[in-house]
């Protein structure tokens, strides 16, 4: 059976009450749910977690890739653009990865125009809502 | 019936043939065969153009703008990064649009880090190959 | 007879649609009435034409120089802040030319607040609507 | 009756005297003689006022914003460049301004490329000489 | 009852302790007596909170989101320059925040130049030692 | 007696009348009223100077410097941002100066957001409106 | 037989009559009968194109890689400094390139400084005039 | 009896996995065990202390700096790159530290060519693998 | 007779008093008595002017150069870095001028190293204290 | 009889030995060969000197320019990017030089993208190996 | 038996002299004393360079490198920072080199911050006195 | 008696030949017969030296500060702009030095705008020719 991580970084626990005008009204609890209906069919575990903690989401990187997993869908948050250090974890672990973003970063502040997580990622999905983690699950699940 | 148009920009005839360890060995052709694969049991019209012109592209997104097209997947290649005249076309159209790169551009050269036709567009799906095209197109069918 | 020609690069084809909070509801049509009806009583031709091809503006301005005309007012959209080539046209001509813009570039995105052309012609007239192209016209059946 | 205001920044007093190759060989006297000649048949007061002193400027414009003026055409010579409180005095007036360049600032030093006060005008006339100020005057009593 | 909360961020636990020719050679704790000495004949409730992980900070935020308090005194420490994360948690709150630094930021090293919190203040006191915590305990009891 | 001077600098004197969404509809007067209530009690001698003109503030600072005051409070308005001579004025006297800004300067234009004069005074309240000033006064008075 | 394509970006069909001070009197067709003058005792077929349209270029470079070309002399004009699009249609051809300029451009503008067609060329020759045309086509006969 | 520690920062803890073309293949154990052998013969207490956690770094480092320590070994990992808070963490303690970096740093990306906790160091030793740990161990033990 | 005028810019009247570690302690009076003392027996004229108004500065150097003065030396204080009408002023004028600074400008702050000056002037004298203004006004008496 | 020299900057002794999969495994020796070989027929000198020493080159070049050389052919090596030296040295001559580059500098590091001594050369010969110093002969022999 | 070679750029023959209190108080001479006891008891040749002249340096390692030198200590001084002739002296040699540097260069100047040379080595000694020589040797006697 | 040593860098052996509009056409025998001429009354040693090699500048500057050199007038030439070592060599002297550049570098190219070696000496006169060195001879035997 194919295991796929979903890893949300800082305020992503706050969706919902956070800036409605930019990320939408759902919570991740919609989007586990969303994401649990989607594979309702399938053979796929999903790992949900998300933590504001920069060294908690490196602890998780490695444990996800030493326990076997298919595929990663994280959306670093504020870390996109300032962590060397969860670049590092993901290219030092053997995962496939596609960051996501569930707003267009390129409409954004000036500080959130670079992604240091996204050289060690496969690929990025930006803009697209929630709907970004469940293109990127599809992905993985056909291809990893 | 919905319409959705697939743009795709300079030097993008050439796949197959060009730099295949970048962009892979399939061609335009495959890309769309697989694309009308995907909606072959669907009510939905694919429209497909490519251009190396700057010019031919933004005589078509405003073509496409006037004939009602529900969404619009466009690849705009090298011109991504220097076209304010595209950028221009899409943000005085009102298509929604998604960027496409087949290969993640955050892993390449200094000048591919930036995108002058993102902040013009919903959202951006970067390095995921021709099921870039594929997930951009499920949603737009399922959103647009 | 004085020979005047009006150049509008791309996207200004949508003029009336594109938009029209930058850029007023009028048209291109609009703008040559406009102009048409100034020199009612003048012994002059104008000449107006319109490409989103960077390639056929350099080519018109070509034919422009060397047909004569006394004056050329040019609103080179956003091939102001991208194009080399016409900057070389126009240094490379012997036309009269006033860059003309109808929103203040000034007062939008940094990618707009340099001008690659401007240095190879006569002046600018920004930010006046319309009525910079009738300025325009008006000083080079003054001056030129 | 129609008031607008001519006002004229730094050195400008030395128009006539100050590298005549740049700014050409007439001299403020001249400008104001050619602007109430434009007006001659018209119900229009003109104010002109010259100053060194930024500060001088900055009192002028509070001024002319409480005495009603119908607008301002602005020549801030070297504050153009440097002068972040004169942007402030226009955006704190309801004036309508065109500010105006005698020479193409495009084709000069690399620190007259950029101007702090353009975004607080209405547009900007750039490089016509004198024609300049008569071109914002017919505009400012065509529209304002 | 109001409540106000004071949050330090890294390194300021060791005031008193830590480069005491900038920082002083009080500590956190007379920092609290001091407020609560401010307070003693008012109805306000004062949280104090100090964490050297930016993890912690940001759940702190959101916790103090939910429970209603009044105002934020925050000083973000070497977060202040480095945390686009911090600058989410607050954003997406709707906490009345001033942001607060001992030393004069102005007068030390480059990269202490550049606050990345403060736009997602209400405003920063700067320089003024415990008083600027005091001050700014003062406007929220006055203002919140 | 103590003697505090507030210095406010160019268009400050438009307060009330300029940008009411960003500085408030309160007036200098407004502003002076307040203060002199806030010491209504207390042995101090509040000095006021408004200037549009940066000489004048220049040379105030030095005559204020000659006269024995025990603070200043300074908004130097736009020329924060240009003025190395005014940061030389306060770096050249004894004065212990606090710099205050209405608005938080952070969440403002990129030319805002350094500050020349800063270095040259003990601390920065910005943000806080017109409050700043009064915290400004409290600070010295308890300081000074 | 061996064949050598000689392709002219923008503005070089102007040759002769364009800033003759920098490029010289000779014109496109004087260039061709030199060249052709070179290999009149060789097995040599050549093959010129001139175009203003990016575009144009690129078909062209992907019809003469489709045709057996053996060598490809460029001179990509203005296009040198900003067309991504046709570095990557060079990179992705097996095209032996050499890029030419007529003038040292090192002699020139700043924006003419930077190359974005030479990384993806075999060398470049630059100032030498039309020689530099000829020594490109000596140097593919001798080497391709 | 002298006491030195080791401090490694974040995904070191991954080292032998982690891209072993860059760091190696051996382990932090082995580390560990090479530092210990190294001082068998002397009277030295080694503290080994690993973490993802930029806070705990900071913890440690306070409790380092209150223990007594006589030197601190420290490679910061990514953090070297980013984290000002380790910076004041260092200056604002008394330790003797040396920062090591397994790979030669100026060799890699341009996002490692800064160190912003070098500054707050006695020395760097950067390229020379485990080696370096050794080296400053050998540097601590004869100096510290 | 010779005229040469000495203009001094902001702050300058505070010399002796202001900074003396990086001025010295002696004032403008020593100053004028010093260049005094050394034209005792020579025809000349010496024409002193200090100011802290920018505008004065350059109503000064307007004067000077309509009444036929032979040199001019000039420290511009800190108007050095940021004045272009100065510049213009300088520029504008016939005047031979030698611009001269107390201090070693390039020891100093990095907003001291560029001077806005210096191109419109014949050379510059900095950091040999009073004995600049001394050395310029040989080099005027010599030559100009 | 003509006069050639050909002048070799640093490291370039060490042709053949360098990293031959730049530079190739030919020697400077064999690069004299060719050139001899070349000329052979033709009634030239040809001077060679190959220095580490910037001093010496530039020592040289004003040696050959006293000698009455008809043409310099000069690869820089590294002082290309460095030595502001050099290029007034060639400036500051009359010879006609070509600068020459083995390798194609466009495709190396940053650090070579920018070349100090072709704006004092007639023209640059980049990325031909060998052959760049032989088609310099050439177009000198013709030209010069 | 080994060789090594310590090899020490411009200035360094001032050592003892020049500014003791960034570079001790201790020679060259010193230096070669600590080494050359520090392997008093091993096979070991150690070969001492030190020249002020650029090119000395260059030629130097190229004849280490022929001579079959087993590792290089190099402290290039100032040259570490401007000498790219140094670095691809470095880079097309076979030598094991280690750069060392007496001071910590990250607590030094701005224009100190980069290594021109690191890149070319095994690694970088900063910032440990004379011990880094020393440490340097250790390194290269047990890994070269 | 005094002692002053008069040192020139690179290409200034050319003075008289190289570039006389920029430089002049005097010679530096012409420069060092004034200079004797200045103090042939005096009881001065005056030692002359000019080199276009770096090293031996360095060399000098050693020599001279072992010597017990009351003064030193030093054009660096181009070394002015791109030498550390000699920056180095000069603050790790006690030599009073005077920079002296014939022309006015602020006039020239962007890089000859800053001076590495200026804040190693005690000033800098630029643009006065060889009156610039007479000034710095007046200035060392008036004050070293």
């Amino acid at each position: 059976m194919k295991k796929i991580a979903i890893l949300n970084g800082p305020n992503l626990n706050r969706l919902g009450k956070r800036e409605p005008d930019v990320y939408g009204d759902e919570t991740l609890a919609d989007l586990e749910a969303k994401l649990r209906a989607d594979i309702a069919d399938k053979e796929v575990e999903l790992i949900f977690f998300q933590s504001n903690h920069e060294g908690e989401l490196i602890d998780k990187i490695a444990e996800l890739d030493d326990s076997g997993v298919d595929g990663l869908i994280f959306n670093p948050g504020a870390f996109t653009h300032t962590s060397v250090a969860l670049h590092d974890a993901l290219k030092g672990s053997s995962l496939n990865t596609i960051e996501v973003h569930i707003s267009n970063i390129y409409q954004r502040e000036e500080f959130r125009q670079h992604s240091l997580t996204a050289p060690a990622s496969l690929g990025v999905i930006s803009g697209l809502g929630f709907n970004g983690y469940r293109l990127a699950l599809r992905h993985l699940l056909e291809t990893a």
